[in-house]
């Protein structure tokens, strides 16, 4: 029943992505209990120009 | 006053996410009261390689 | 697997929420299709004075 | 570490969302305290045929 | 129909929430454009014991 | 930057919510890349009468 939301930047690999979800879900069963089963996980590709942090976009900041 | 947010696979026509919207806006006055118009609905199609249950992302479960 | 969240005031009834979450995944298995087993509701009970529009919180509209 | 979730139509510009997510920033530091550098925001752009409300979707109202 | 969530940490007076999300809604249209009555704001109270950075829960490193 | 969402039932201890926090964090930078700092976490307990699957609320399936 545990849903897992991850936002990221954009640009990980499929690879990347298969064992972020296998582990993240071995972690939580481990430390939170529950079945494997039970595990949804959502991930979320943001772009640079989307998100930011002290006012700046993430697109603007790796143009400095 | 409600917000719906609707995780889905990518996929639905624009056929089934009208009909989506405006049944799930009758069910929720229906069951729950408010008005129509008060009713926000956000639909977001997930790609079977950013979800995953059991440790899997459903794209490497439907090779399977 | 699909995931529906819905953010609404408090103050629903046990007996509304039951028919809410019942009538919502029968609404969307008939339009979008699926299971019902696979979909999963999570309802999020907001109180007026964290939820606002046209800029004013709820709990100082209803003041009004 | 406030999170800023922004879930608009797509369509603005970079500029728009440069001046959207400083002018956020220094808004919420200046009504609610903290500090900018902790001040994360994620910009979602929602397609209109994936927004409903009084349960039609915002790209049939265009139509209309 | 611009949906704005704050998630911050809980202890915020309802005088900062009232100003938060009046000067967010005005901040919104000025920037991206639309109009008062469109924009949504939910507030999201989260104790610093559901709240990680760098691994930690934000209740034990005030304890610190 | 990563923006982790973890919605789960109530009930875990402080202890456990302490080890969760720590190991999605290592495990995200392990498999994902990025530092430790950059990974924020908001966990959600959400209560067995706000919560459903295949049409019934987990209040009522644990009554059963």
């Amino acid at each position: 029943m545990p849903m897992i939301h991850v936002e990221m930047f954009a640009g990980r690999t499929e690879e990347q992505k298969r064992d972020l979800v296998r582990e993240l879900t071995d972690t939580f069963v481990r430390t939170a209990g529950g079945t494997p089963e039970s595990v949804q996980i959502v991930l979320t590709d943001v772009d640079k120009g989307n998100w930011a942090s002290a006012g700046t976009l993430f697109s603007d900041k790796s143009k400095g």
